[in-house]
């Protein structure tokens, strides 16, 4: 029968904005705050325009399921300097951005009908990944709610059912732009390994953190059970290279990468080679774990966001990320008879665009500002078009 | 429960060939015809070193979800001019490769259980498409089976349930290069419109027919149900790229972009420039539907590929190709005790890889070659490897 899939049905059409059309008609200065993204291009000599045909013969050409046996490498010699975890080949499973890679796992572990355990505020799209693959995403109340590894116990056996399969967290967060405590991370793994589920762990923004906290890679806590997700979306500002990878137990690598070749088939070629470029530095054909153009990059970014993030959090008078590109408010006392799509809709109006709270679970009066998407200048100026909208400003 | 998903589980874990690690151990010459790839480099122009930040600032940032407002322009206008048929923006995702479109095309419509009819021999991944969804692929033997409508109806009606959403055809067919007739496909057209199902069309190849017959689109025989999946992988030699996209009803479209959103999120930026460029003049910012270099590189490709494929038919004693990059052999007179798998390690052995038959549906004896995948004087010395193995040469 003609129809669509009940589950597709339920998800909404625009995950970030439904307004984002409407800017366009803007005639002033617009803010697209929205989004998560960065004005900064990649790294010279990491651009798609460095990747010469002439140097790299059939770049164009399909490259392995997998990813190059030589991006895996040094993907696998990275994350274990990082995590300090051995990790080799059979361990990383290049994937078509952090989504991609996500949507391969989840593919690979979700039967319909499983449920998906959620710390929430959480990133928008892994409740429709779940829901792609026919599971039930959960969330579970987080930030701001759990404050202990036994309120964190709590919190997961409360909602844990005979049904569950895995626990998914976000660190730095996405939205809040906080770092969970590292005990957080031990009890969420421990639980996980008492009722035998899955971690997902996505740490896309392991590279943007702005104070003292280490990044709680869970994956040393639980190598059999866990699967982390890295981006160079954020870490080297190629969010339109569509590049990221996995980490993970390898069979589940094996699992995740027939989903990844049935959904994508193969991560951009010539995306790989970016990151290859980014990663190792220049003339040396060995691996560097901290070397080549990406790392100075992402120095160089991690002290403007900072910045940036700091700056925004103080105009809005809320406390400074500890890390990601997010700061994540609630409006709700500048909601009227017409709530959050009326606070939207002036917004708008005034050339700004912010992500509705309920992308990110159970949040009605909350908004989402990315501070890293637009040149620092234009951001400031959207920032303080927030502020006077929340009559925060002076 | 911490496992994987059964239909996951149930899934090969190398789609083409599980011996291409022993290729690499090789000492002579190789011959890997067991992918479909080209040889060829992208046209001049529409590479990725010709995609400077100077003249494209952001093209490392993510592009919208469904593409390029200027692509799916661009695409429509080039699909409507092809099927006689009216396209719009609406009609059009742009997807990372055939593989990503027809995966959001099947996430879309199919509910866990669902069954999915599948002319055979057939396009490996479909089946693992429908299965990562949960769906239930049911092949149904179709080439040197069904010669007329009426053999149509009749195949499709034996294997048709209650359960099944859908008939996926691939025209020009890998893996045997036959195009299907024009009063076939109506007849599988009539037969959804009847049961209410939708049409995949995967016309990869639509650009690759080497004889007389024109493509013989569904779309324009039903734009309510059929959704048509192409691929910049085969047209413009930029498979690395991973690019392609869909045509079908804006409902359907909008549906597929959720599943394309939560599998891969956007399409590559620098991908969808280049294509940009591939298919519009330069200099010119109109739309030209058969126009830019792309065109000029295409017709270059088809001649150089039906000269190879024609050779390669002769060689092997079979007849030529109508369409594809593929001829499919049966190999049964060759196999001993040890079957189509000693079979593959004698190639092997030669430095010959082919794509097995089972890959393509019940053909336990059938092989694909791909004749385009190396240099026309390898691909020949390879193709006179097989025929000397099939006993088939002088």
């Amino acid at each position: 029968m003609r129809r669509f899939a009940p589950s597709v049905l339920a998800m909404p059409a625009s995950v970030y904005s439904a307004l984002a059309d409407r800017l366009a008609a803007h005639p002033g200065e617009t803010y697209p705050l929205h989004i998560g993204d960065t004005w900064m291009e990649p790294a010279v000599g990491c651009r798609m325009e460095d990747l010469r045909v002439a140097d790299l013969p059939g770049m164009h050409r399909y490259a392995p399921v997998e990813g190059l046996a030589t991006l895996r490498d040094a993907l696998a010699a990275r994350a274990s300097a990082r995590m300090g975890a051995p990790l080799a080949r059979p361990n990383v499973l290049v994937t078509a951005g952090a989504t991609a890679g996500l949507a391969a796992a989840v593919g690979a572990i979700v039967h319909p009908g499983d449920e998906v355990l959620i710390l929430a505020p959480h990133w928008p799209l892994i409740a429709g990944i779940v829901r792609s693959f026919h599971g039930v995403p959960v969330p579970v109340p987080w930030i701001g709610v759990v404050h202990t590894p036994a309120d964190a116990a709590a919190a997961l056996a409360a909602r844990c059912t005979e049904r569950t399969v895995a626990v998914y967290l976000s660190t730095p967060n996405n939205p809040t732009g906080r770092v969970l405590p590292a005990d957080q991370v031990a009890a969420i793994v421990a639980f996980a390994r008492e009722r035998d589920l899955w971690v997902l762990a996505d740490e896309a923004y392991e590279d943007f953190r702005y104070g003292a906290e280490a990044q709680p890679y869970a994956y040393p806590l639980a190598p059999e059970r866990t699967v982390a997700a890295f981006t160079f979306s954020k870490a080297l500002g190629m969010a339109g290279n569509r590049i990221g990878y996995l980490v993970g137990p390898p069979e589940l690598i094996t699992h995740a990468c027939k989903v990844g070749t049935h959904t994508a088939y193969s991560t951009s070629t010539a995306a790989q080679h970016a990151v290859l470029r980014a990663l190792t530095a220049p003339a040396e054909a060995a691996v560097a774990s901290s070397g080549g153009p990406g790392q100075a990059w992402i120095d160089h970014a991690v002290a403007q966001y900072a910045a940036l993030g700091r700056d925004a959090a103080a105009v809005l008078g809320v406390p400074e990320p500890q890390g990601s590109t997010f700061l994540f408010l609630d409006v709700a006392d500048q909601l009227d008879a017409d709530g959050l799509p009326g606070f939207l809709e002036r917004c708008v109006r005034a050339g700004l665009l912010v992500a509705p709270g309920p992308a990110f679970g159970p949040y009605p009066t909350h908004v989402r500002v990315c501070f890293t998407c637009a040149p620092p200048d234009r951001v400031r100026r959207g920032v303080r078009v927030l502020a006077r909208l929340l009559g925060r400003s002076a």
